[in-house]
Parts: C-alpha cells; sequence; structure tokens
C-alpha cells in the first residue's frame, strides 16, 4: 500500500553509505515533495538554490548547496524550476557537462511555446543529456503518498542510457515509467497534463446535441401540443416523463454509434479491395473512442432504467391509478384481463433487463484491470459478440415498446411521429448492415482482405508475400 | 495514456544515433504494426523480406533488406511469419547464429502441432537462441495505440540474457512481460490466446443446467398445472415471473457452490489428518474456479434484483392490484392491516437487499485492481467472512420468503413444492457443514492441520520440522 | 493469465544449464510453495533443512541438502523459518558472509517484538546483506497460481545491489516488488499484513455512529411515539422505513465530511497565511480517508436507492394505497391533481436519481485502475468539480423532499424536528463556507498561498524564491 512510503520520518538516518544521490535544482513546491519522496525510498538528496541559506522546510536529511556545488554532487540533476528560468543554467553548463538533466517542468498552455521546455533545455545545455520525466505527477500526490491518480510517468531522450536510469529512478519510487522514445516526444509529454478528457470530447458532444434535440422534441410533442390543443398544463412532464424518453433515445443511438463505424470500415474495405490505405481521419478518430461512446450510453442507458424503476413512486402515476380504479368502480365497467398485453409488456420489460445487463458487462470488461486480464480472443467475443448482442436486445425492446400502437396515425402531434420512432433509425441500419456484411459471401471477401489479400496488387506479388507472414 | 505512443509520425527523424536496431523477419500485418511501434519508441527498425522490392505500406523510417542483409544489422530477429514458412530459415542457419530469435506465431487450434512453433524453430536454428514473446499482443492494438486487452507479454527460452533481452524490449513498447520460464512452457504460451474463458466454462455450464432444469420445473407448476387443471392461460409467466424464479434459486445455489469446495476440502483433510495430500483433481479445479462461480451468481441476483424492482411496472401486477380493489370496493369486504405480515414481508426485503449490498462488495473486492490493493489478511476477510454473511443472508431472504406457507400441503402441485424450497437444499447444508466446522474443538484440529501438523505422520520429525519452518 | 505458471510440472527437467540457483531454507509450507513457483520460473531450487532425510513432499526438481551445505550452492538464501529459530543460523555465520539473506517472516502482532525481525536477523548474521521481502505473499496464493490477493512485494534493505536482486526474482515470479528503502522500513513492512483495511476504521465508526444515533431518533419519532399517544404499533417500520431514513441521512453527512476538511484546509491556510506549516495530525489523517469516507456514503446511498425503489412491493404500501383508494370510493370524495405536488415530486426524484449518478461516477473513477489512467487535472476535475456538484444535488433532493412541510409545526414530535432537518446542517455549512471561499477576493489570496507565497515570510526572499521554483 502507498501508505508505506508515506510515513513521517525519512528513512535516511540509518541508511548505510552505498546510497545513490540524487541531486535536485529548486527548493519549490515540486522540488520538496519530490526530495522528500526520494528519501523516504532510501536516496541522499542533495538541493541546488540561489540562496541555500534561506531555503526553509527542506525534508529532514537532505543537504542544501549552491547550484555549482550541488552538481557535484551527482549526476543525475532535477531541474524543479519554470522554463522561464533555465538560463540561469547557461552559467553553469560545464558543471553540468555528462550530466543527466531532468526535465520535469510543466506549461500552462496547449503548445504555450514553439518547441517542448525539455528540447529547450537540451538546446542551451548542449553537452547534457536530457530527459523528461515526472511531469505527470503532483507534488501533493508526492507529499502524501496517496498516488490516487496516475503513476505514469512518461519519460523520453535521446541517450537511452540516461533514459534507463531515470526510469530506475521512477521505478525505485514506486511509478510507473514508460518509454516515450527521443526528445521529440516532450512535446507531447508536456501537453498530457494539460489534457481533459481529449477521448470524451466527440462523446460528449455528440451526446448532448442527441439530448437536447430530442428533449425539444418531445417537449413540442408532450407539453406544447397538449397546451395549445387543450390548455392542459403538463409541464411537470419535463421533470421525469420526458427525460425519461430522451434518456433511452440517446443511449440506443450512442450504442449503435459504437458499432457504425466498425460496419462503415468494413464497406470501406470491400469498396477499395484493400486494408492497407488508411481510413479517412474522422473514422480513425471514431473508431479510437468507441469505448468512451460505450460507456456514456452506458450512462444514458443506466438512467434510463432508474427513471423507468421509480415510476411506481410518483405522485402523478399514483393519482392516475388511484383515479383510474376510482373512475372504473363508478363506471362499473369491466376491464378483462389482456393476455396478449400482458405478453407485450412483460417481453419488453424483460428484453430491457437483459439488454441493459449485457451491457453492463460490457462496460465493466472495459474496466482496465478486467481488460488486462482476458486475451484478445476474449476481448473481441465479449466486445464484438456481446456487443452486437446487447444492440439486438435493446433494439428488439424498443420495437416491442412501440408494439401495436407503432404506426397508428393517431400517434400523430402536428405530424411529428413519438420520438422512439426516429429512435430506431440508426440502430436498425446497422443491424441490416451488418446482417449483409455477415453473409457467407460477403464475409468470405472480408475475411481474406482483413488477412492481408488485396484486389487490385500488381501481380499480387505482395500478396503473395503476405501469405507467409503475419 | 496510450494516445500518446499512438501518433501519426515515428519519432526517429531527429533521434541521435545511440538508438538500437532491431531485425523483423517479414512484412505480414503483424510485423509492420510491431515494427511501426517500435519506431515510436525509438528504436530503428529493420525488415527482412523475400521480396524488399515489393513490399509496400512499410512504416516510414524502416528500412527493408533481403533476410540475409537484414540480418546484419542486428542481433535480435523477430519472426513475423507463420510456422509453415519456418524452413526459409534453414538456409540462413549461419547468419543467425547467436542471434536472439524471438518467436511471435499463433496456430489456428489448440496443440495444432505435436510441438510448439518456437521449440520447432529452436530445433531449426540451434546455433540461435530462441525466445518465445509478444504472441499474445495483437497487431489492430500496436497500430492503434489502444491496448485496451491484454498488455501482457508471456515470455520464455532457455537462454535468460536473450529472455531478458526481449522483456527488456517489451517495456519499452510499454508492455509488462512476464517471464514463464524456459522454452518448454511455449506450447502453453501458444495456446494462450487461443483460450476462451477456460475458467468460466464450468460456471457457465452449471448455470445453465440449473436455469434449464427450474425453468422447466417452474414452468410445469405454473404454466402446465393451471392450464391442465382450470384451463388458464398463463403462458405470458414464461417471460419474467417464472425467470424470477429461476434466477434467485440459481443465484443462490452458485453462491453456495462456491463455499462448498472449502467445506468440503476442511472434511477432507480432516479424514486425512494431514493437508499435504493432494485434493482430487475435480476439488482443485472447483476451486480454483470459485471466483467465477461467485461473478456468475452475483449476475442472476443483480438480474432478480431488477425483475423485481421491474414488478410494480407489469400490466399483469397493476390489472390484478387495480381489480382487487375492484372486488373489495363491490363485496364491500374490509381488510384488516396485518402487522405480522407487514414484519415478514419488510425483513425479507431488507434481508434480500443487505444480502445483495454484501454480494456486490465481494464482487467489486474480487476486481483486480481492487483485490490487488488490499494484504491477505484483508482478502481473506472480505472474501471468507463477508462471504459467509452473505450467504446467510441471502439463504434467510429465502426462508423469510417462504414464511408460513412453507410446508403447508396446499403448496404442493402433483405433488411438486414450490421452487425455492428445493433451493434451500444446498445452502442450508454448506451453513450446517461450517457450523461445525467452526465449532471450537473440531477447529483447533483444522487450524493444526493446516499449520503443517500431521496425525499420522511417521516419527513426527517432518512435523517437528514443520514447526520451525513457514 | 497467471494459470499459465500455475501448471502441475516443473518445467526445469529440460533447461538449460544457463539457469540460477537460490536456496531456500526451510521446508514448512511456504518454503515449499515458494520452490515450487521458483521452479515453475526456470530457477533451480536447493532446499537447506535440519533433517534432510525426511523432509517430504518437496517440489519435484528440487534439491535437499542440510544448511551449511545448501548454502555453498547459491548467494541468495531464501529463510522460509520463523523469527524464533533463527538462532539456529548464528552456527552458520561463516557460510553465510556476503550472502543475500531474504527475510520473509512475519509476526503474529503488531509490533511483537522490540525490532524488526529482518533487522534482528542482521545483528544476527553481521555479515550478510539482509532484504526483506515476500511477507506479503501467501503460500496458497503462490502455489495455486492465482494471485487475487496482492502481488507487491515490499522489498527493504541497506545493500541497493541484493536489494535489486531480490526484485529482479520477484519479477521473474510475476510478482510486482516495490522498493521501500533501507532495513528500518522492515518494521512496517512486516506489520503491513497484520492490518484490517486501517484507512477504512474512521469512516467505520463515523458511520457507525451515525446510524446508531439517527436510528434511534427516528424509531423515538416513528415508533414509540405514536405508541405512546396513540397505542398504535409501528414496530414493522423498524425494518425498511426508519432504514431507508438513516442510510440516507447517513450518506449525505459522510459525504459532506468528504468536503469538509479541504474546506478547513483552506481556511487555514488563508489564516496562517502559508501552506508551509503542517495541518493538525487529525486533519491530516481525515484528509487522508477522504476517499474511503466518500465510498462508505456511497454505500448507503447506494442502500437508500434500492430500499425507495423496493417501496411499491412493500405489503404496507399497497395495504394503504388499496385503502386510500376504498375509502376515497366511499366517501364519493374527489382529490383533484395538483400540478404543483407534482413538481415538487417529480424533481426531488429527478435531483436524487441524478446525484446518485454522479455519485458512482465519483465512486467508478476511485477504483485504482481508472483513476491510473487519468492525468491529474483531470483527476481533480472529477473528484472536486464534480464532487461538489454532487453534493449540491444530494442537498438540493432533500431540501426539495422537505419540499412545503419543512418547518410546519405539526411536523415536531415531542420538539423534535423530522431527521432530514438535521441531516442539512453539515452539507449546507460546508457548501455556504465553499461558496465563500471561491469568491473572487479571497479565491486569489488562497491562488497565491498554495502556488508557495507566504504573507509573514522574512525578507519574503523564500517567497521569490518560491517563484522561480515548482
Amino acid at each position: 500500500m502507498e501508505k508505506m512510503c508515506a510515513d513521517e520520518v525519512p528513512l535516511t538516518a540509518s541508511s548505510s553509505e552505498k546510497q545513490e544521490t540524487v541531486c535536485i535544482f529548486g527548493t519549490g513546491d515540486f522540488g520538496k515533495s519530490l526530495g522528500f519522496k526520494m528519501l523516504q525510498c532510501g536516496y541522499s538528496v542533495v538541493f541546488g538554490s540561489r540562496n541555500p541559506q534561506v531555503s526553509s522546510l527542506l525534508p529532514r536529511g537532505a543537504e542544501v548547496l549552491s547550484y555549482s556545488n550541488a552538481a557535484l554532487k551527482s549526476d543525475v540533476i532535477i531541474l524543479a524550476m519554470r522554463r522561464e528560468h533555465y538560463e540561469v543554467l547557461t552559467e553553469l553548463v560545464d558543471s553540468l557537462n555528462g550530466k543527466i538533466l531532468v526535465d520535469v517542468s510543466n506549461n500552462l498552455k496547449i503548445n504555450q511555446y514553439p518547441e517542448s521546455n525539455a528540447e529547450y533545455l537540451a538546446q542551451l545545455v548542449p553537452g547534457a543529456n536530457v530527459v523528461k520525466a515526472f511531469n505527470t505527477i503532483s507534488a501533493w500526490a508526492l507529499q502524501s503518498g496517496t498516488l490516487d491518480a496516475s503513476r505514469q510517468v512518461f519519460v523520453c531522450g535521446n541517450d537511452s542510457k540516461a533514459k534507463h536510469r531515470v526510469m530506475d529512478i521512477a521505478r525505485t519510487l514506486g511509478l510507473t515509467p514508460l518509454d516515450q522514445g527521443s526528445l521529440v516526444a516532450a512535446n507531447e509529454i508536456e501537453n498530457y497534463p494539460l489534457q481533459l478528457f481529449p477521448m470524451w470530447r466527440l462523446p460528449f458532444y455528440l451526446s448532448s446535441v442527441l439530448c437536447v434535440f430530442f428533449f425539444v422534441y418531445c417537449a413540442i410533442r408532450e407539453v406544447i401540443y397538449p397546451y395549445v390543443n387543450a390548455k392542459t398544463d403538463a409541464t411537470f412532464r419535463l421533470v421525469i416523463s420526458i427525460p425519461n424518453r430522451v434518456f433511452p433515445i440517446t443511449a440506443l443511438t450512442l450504442l449503435a454509434l459504437v458499432y457504425l463505424p466498425g460496419v462503415l470500415a468494413a464497406i470501406l474495405q470491400l469498396y477499395r479491395g484493400t486494408k492497407y490505405s488508411r481510413f479517412p481521419n474522422w473514422l480513425d478518430h471514431w473508431m479510437l473512442c468507441r469505448k468512451q461512446l460505450g460507456l456514456v450510453a452506458l450512462g444514458f442507458a443506466f438512467l434510463h432504467v432508474i427513471y423507468t424503476l421509480v415510476i411506481p413512486i410518483r405522485y402523478y402515476v399514483r393519482w392516475r391509478l388511484k383515479n383510474g380504479t376510482i373512475t372504473q368502480v363508478l363506471a362499473n365497467k369491466d376491464s378483462p384481463f389482456s393476455t396478449s398485453t400482458a405478453w407485450l409488456n412483460d417481453s419488453y420489460l424483460a428484453l430491457g433487463i437483459l439488454g441493459f445487463f449485457l451491457f453492463l458487462l460490457l462496460g465493466i470488461t472495459s474496466l482496465p484491470s478486467v481488460s488486462n486480464m482476458v486475451n484478445w480472443r476474449e476481448f473481441r467475443f465479449v466486445q464484438s459478440k456481446l456487443g452486437y448482442l446487447t444492440l439486438i436486445l435493446c433494439t428488439a425492446h424498443t420495437l416491442v415498446y412501440g408494439g401495436k400502437r407503432f404506426l397508428s396515425p393517431g400517434i400523430l402531434r402536428w405530424s411529428l411521429p413519438s420520438a422512439y420512432v426516429l429512435a430506431l433509425i440508426i440502430p436498425c441500419s446497422v443491424l441490416v448492415m451488418k446482417f449483409i456484411l455477415i453473409m457467407p459471401c460477403i464475409d468470405k471477401i472480408l475475411m481474406r482482405i482483413r488477412q492481408g489479400w488485396e484486389r487490385n496488387s500488381q501481380y499480387s506479388k505482395s500478396a503473395l508475400n503476405g501469405k507467409s507472414d503475419i
């Protein structure tokens, strides 16, 4: 547990003399926290500071020296200072020669400077081996010992020995270093901590648009229409009744949109006769955020489930039930039990429950720790077979919900059909296209293309090549 | 994040000359993808191909040479070709001498060949150090950068230096190498990607059998019986009512089956008087898939919860409620409030809810990332103490559900008792046996056996030995 | 998958001669299991035993020798024996000189001995390099191959080479070694497996106290009061109705207590004018177990949701509904539909559902594997922004639930207000304080303090220092 490394007293006191020494330039918050953690994990730490005398509150057991003196103590120097302050290092170029300089800095905006901080540093101190690392780790997390957020340390640098040295340090601190290649990657690594869910953006905007559209659509049909036609105040429907139409529609549409790019890609491959030409960018991006799309859809499905289960508790529903009974008693009318209605009603509930259950399974298997335990065959089985089964069940749930009244003209208001009719368009199209694609004659061609066969390859030599290779 | 390493342009262009070179034989899909990923992560890549001229669409920055020329460039050669094509390497035996050959191949069927591909390769090129690796990684995942499924790379080989070299490469690519020992393990590693949830098979079959049996049983009692006796059409009960009997029964039985093997093992140890004789194979297998059994049980319990919560929305239930009220009004009968019924009804609901809640907790702690954070004492506390509490609560839920009508003869139809009565047999037996096992006199003997004491050991020297060792 | 390494036959038979040899002293349960695992993963294993002849049931492929002979075979010796038995090693001091001794022992109680077992060992055999490791791994897990609980191996030792050697072994066995520094850390490492959810203790006691208090409070108001006043037997309310008041109250209070320490810390920083003085210990501890507090709150919220959804199935509720209808029919009274009641009722349900949904999201992102995928900005966004939104929604849910009858005097019983009124005190206070803290004028000062600025620093040199450092 992390608690372990987070205890009060650094353990250096009684350690033997075999310790490695690391130097940290800068006594700011991050520098102090990193030094604290390193002392705990058995390093001896020397701080470099402009004003060694006034630096206060440094972790117990650390030494503070001037920059140049500190640089002599270790061949790994961690620069816990802002980029704006790097010029100070130009005076130390000689003492930094051959050292490993670890750039931990971040910027305030994405692509703030023309070149990354680490590359700028490498230009300033050409004799040193610059390694970018630790910029994704927070001072607070280091200090408190609870690394709840990412333990991943992205590392890049042009010298692989220097890089491995820094990765070893990260590992000793209980972090997970990930080699990102040469220093060119520093730009991306510096942008990473400034990102806010980049892969979730498309699903978020898409679902917002869908929600707003269907909310307005339903509000017109169910609030404005009765008000205009009969002066009925049905505004309270905006709170639960209408959201409970919007959420399932959004969920079903998003779920269908998870499987649409795969279908489009297959059609494109069939049309082009090869798998070796790149997909258009939009399709690539769409395919990469399918998981996020699916999880957003699951969220809406979950809301739909709770909104539905809450129905019998609602005042409106109870009132209507009570009033219905009273009216019937007073009218002395008989309402015989209809087996077909019971069948339809139960089927649509059961289909919805089973669909939601499979959907939850899909969500659980997309948890990183779970998906990391399964092999590719299992992952594909779950995400493709179970995924399509979910889509089929949820589409059937909506179809049976419509049931008898599906296209009865009475359901049109201002010639607008019920919202769920619109919701069925994309899922049904995806299912039909998929059904065509898995027909044996088409599936066979697709399989060959996916194994590297090309329809129009010159002399088909390359295809021959592909046959023995994997 | 994975996005990082998945970007458009390989970063080699500006890298320094200190890069390591890796050679890949074969320009198929997997070879290309692996080369692409390696370029991104800072390697320089040389492809070996039969027809270097026609190999198209290779990642930018990679060189393509003939096999023999490519082999000269690096001492690590990754063979991205099918086993059927390995004979080509016999011509290159000299240039492959002393090289590390990485076998990444997979087969189409489990145990397709008498020996594993890697061992076959080691026989073909006896001078090379063959290492099996990367066969669990998919080309698509390498190319797209999203390694959603397993990042685990199983590595085996007879030369530990070669193995460590390959493991370092895997680590650099952001994967998790796992040393599996000598090349004999290659067979298992090659079978791994072909497996489809091997540990889930027993729970799956078991629950299918239970479901089908109880479904038919309930259908006879609740659909066929009323039809034969009273010509009532109750077929709509097949959709929700009957599944909502089958699911909880299956869940409770499976949950009891999670704890049964532990009880059986304890009885066996008591009977044998030692813990050092192996359990029968079926018991071993059963014990290893307890987690999966429990998770399947949780799935059924979840379905039971939703099927139950959906009850008041059902047409049939609403119709009955309404009709009951109307009948009562017309008959002018009084139905006084029964506190004991309220107690029984509320207790059975509360027991079920609490049981399900603990069950969910058990499920959450069995997530790999959660169970990895707790120590053994905590894990055992949750899985054993909380587990038995769950079993007790769920059994009590079923018992109280039965309540007064438990063994009243009116409940028999064609002398078949209610299904839930059958469901109680295994859970109650497990609880009774466990109760006997934790009685102090028996528990003490069991503890001693589990700490290594043997009842019938010769001269009990070995037992003495065991006392000071752990 | 773990299954891989867990197979029947150790793979040594056919391995080459390049294997590393490891020596294990002690043939107890743990020693055997570890030896078995090591053989599987390609090591050759030599057991040291007092009575090499009688040691039975050792894994196939392992050798058994006397202590002194076994020690000659390897420079890594794993001591699988109890601390009480360590004196035996004093006779072997010469043969253990320069060896790596791995202490895997655990104690029965926390801080059982004045010094840790590993330090005691280091005193007994001063010439050896003692490394503490493997004490968190269970024999059963090693043997069965399913490492469901922690794979983390905490390693400490004064000699870093010896430590790295042991960490390599751990990695080869598929475990995750974590360097914990010098041998002083052994004490903590030995206490770790004896802990039982230390961070969950405060949340557990706190929620127990809250539950008991509110349970008694509600029981007085809803069971004892009607009994005393009207001799009504409402005891059945103890089962579902009252818990369904206690759970949401506890959940809301705990959720507010998650955000209270952050607010208090901000006030303390504002008051002190610096971030560099330590918080009081109770505040530190409180802040470190916020995640656990939140998860316990989520548990109670979940119970509240199910207890609420189950309402329409309850006998009591159905009886009341039926009776209400009948009474109304017989009285021939009209109950007109109240749009404002529908609004209030639906709003409070919708707020509760949305609050619970966000709460679930918070819970999911606190799963280790999920929180490990996000960067700090994203983690803070979720845990702070979404967290406060959850608190606001849940507080509003309770406020709207109160609705009109909030402070009507009729609601007082024995001058006790409804329980939910008490439940609102802490959440509302936290929200008000937070609202004050985020007002621009105060927020600006707080931001400067958190970036290292100090109000009363001498000459403010240190502050200046902090400006260029991070």
